[in-house]
């Protein structure tokens, strides 16, 4: 049901021409009230994509009428005429919606420094604008498809309300947020500041601790629109943890579905100083390629995951450290522990645990394998 | 001629019996005086070796008399009797030679976690004793060979002395040194402190800023051992540059010959702020699996480029980077430039220039592609 499970949301996925491929490429999502409030989170990365500079500037006003979303081209890096077209891609779908510009979001993904063909994108907008249906969420989820081999969707209920999204992500995901464009809706009454908390919480704990390769995208964007049109005002705890829920869901989709990978990695690191150093360790755990290779080959190379440690500034004593690959403590107080042998990593989920025996914290990173798929896929990308 | 081309060294390099393959694996440098300075960079791993461990504390008298070295284990978290077999290592080298045990520093190389066969590792020590030789410097470099295809050597000359060296090195290949040991000998009348300055400022414009693969090795370590045996009291200049040029000589080797590799990158990072903004910029660059990736199917992927730079903390404007790779100004102004058509990679050799238009500082990082081969050959490397 993605981004039209929660009432008051229509929504329509097209191909517009953006593609070479002819597959779908542009997304409309329309809010239809009575509330119109929205926030969105937006990459950390400094070079930042026309759309994303757009979108930020719209959502200072808590207010988003409709999101514009293609595929097929980032429109990162293409200067002032990037952004003009940006610009004009929001101008068109104001017109066709008849809303105000500065309530339209626009989110692009696809190459990097490469123009739209915005003949197509505004005549895709206006074909996009006579589909626009309750029914078709699924549709705008399949739209904003890169390499992704599947559409991401998600959806959580509260009492008389709901939360719904769609998310598409296969590349470029780290911390940080992921190349991934995440819409989700919701028919709570709830206002932008209400929106805004539970958004920032719930996305430091699931996309942004995801980390597949290590690369931080230009275009990362996640809004969370409500129509109000449930007529319910949520709990304020009970709406955070629908929200968190959708973004696990989702962020889970993007690891499982990540350019060539054939493993998920699930790391959990227990017992920092902080949470802090919690993540520092998972993150820098989670980008070691020789780990990520040796996972990959389902080799558990315990002293990649030390060496990896070792590079942080968290707070650990070298010879305290233990490390379970998949619940066999492998390492034990930072040097031999029990029979490799033990570990069985034939399924796609490996789970490592870093015990950093400094204190309480504890923080969960995902993370993929490093495969030649992965290579073969990104060393063709653009050609 | 390696680490026996400066007068005042022997050298041995033999098979132990450490690496099943029969492979060579023991390598014993001698130094014969009459001076017996030396300094030493080790690994900015947090989890350090034994051996690295102890050698820290050997060279902290500035004198060493000889070096044990072995490829086949890295003898790193093998807990305290892993730093035993260091220990007792040193010591037997020590009665062989008739010299102090903390005068002995010991590097091993090869698989984390594993401990040493000592029975074979001091049986070497004696075999290798009876070897030594001021003929032998190719042999010692063959010894410490990985998954090296080539063994590394380098020699500089100049007024009246001689500095040579050897190298291995193949993966975790990162700033903090690579997975490298590296052993250099001068028979220049040169002081501890002489040598220290010489060496630290050396290997932080060679081999620290070497990235291969983003990974920081627990076993990294650079000796500098000098002899006198030359009579001649170098110019501190001089011996400066000549120890630069034989480590430059060598850095470059290890990136010739890494893991996988098809391509060596050399990213230089131009009008910067700041050397340290360059540095940084550079290694984010270098580390950009995307990137990497697109590199090794000679894709002038130059949004990959912008994209690392903005995980940056560099001082510099998006819409001021210009970015040429070999030569061609594929971005100019943080947007579209020359034709990307222009660009020739198929030499191993790819030049990407990072304008940060900034200031007038640069630095130049060295790092390889990403490939198949490069996961191949890690994830089977313990099994």
């Amino acid at each position: 049901m993605s981004v039209t499970a929660a009432q008051g949301f229509t929504a329509a996925g097209i191909a517009a021409g953006i593609k070479d491929s002819g597959a779908p490429d542009l997304a409309l999502v329309v809010n239809q009230g009575p509330r119109l409030a929205a926030a969105g989170v937006f990459t950390a990365n400094r070079v930042k994509a026309a759309p994303v500079l757009w979108s930020r500037q719209v959502l200072r006003g808590g207010r988003v009428a409709a999101v514009v979303l293609n595929s097929g081209g980032a429109n990162a890096c293409t200067g002032p005429e990037g952004f003009q077209d940006t610009h004009a891609t929001a101008e068109k779908a104001a017109g066709v919606l008849g809303v105000s510009a500065g309530e339209v979001a626009v989110a692009s993904t696809g190459l990097i420094g490469v123009r739209l063909p915005m003949d197509r994108v505004l005549a895709g907008i206006e074909k996009a604008a006579a589909e626009l249906s309750p029914h078709s969420g699924e549709k705008a989820a399949i739209a904003i498809k890169t390499t992704d081999t599947v559409h991401k969707t998600a959806v959580a209920k509260g009492e008389g309300w709901t939360v719904g999204g769609m998310a598409k992500g296969a590349g470029m995901l780290a911390p940080g947020l992921a190349t991934m464009l995440v819409v989700l809706t919701t028919d709570a009454d709830v206002d932008a500041a209400g929106l805004e908390g539970a958004l920032r919480a719930a996305t430091r704990t699931t996309f942004d601790r995801v980390d597949s390769d290590g690369c931080m995208s230009t275009n990362d964007t996640v809004l969370l629109l409500a129509s109000g049109a449930s007529g319910v005002v949520p709990d304020e705890a009970g709406f955070a943890e629908a929200v968190r829920v959708v973004c696990d869901d989702l962020a889970r989709q993007l690891i499982g579905d990540a350019e060539g990978a054939s493993k998920d990695i699930r790391i959990e690191v227990v017992n920092a100083a902080s949470e802090d150093d919690a993540v520092e360790v998972g993150r820098s755990i989670a980008r070691n390629n020789l780990l990520k290779c040796a996972i990959h080959g389902e080799d558990p190379n315990w002293g990649r995951v030390l060496s990896a440690i070792g590079t942080t500034s968290a707070a650990f004593d070298p010879d305290r450290l233990n490390v379970a690959i998949n619940d066999v403590w492998v390492c034990r107080n930072g040097s031999v522990g029990d029979d490799r042998d033990l570990v069985d990593m034939r399924d796609r989920l490996v789970r490592i645990t870093a015990d950093l025996a400094e204190g309480d914290a504890s923080a969960v990173i995902w993370a993929n394998d490093l495969t030649a798929d992965y290579v073969h896929e990104n060393s063709a990308y653009s050609s």
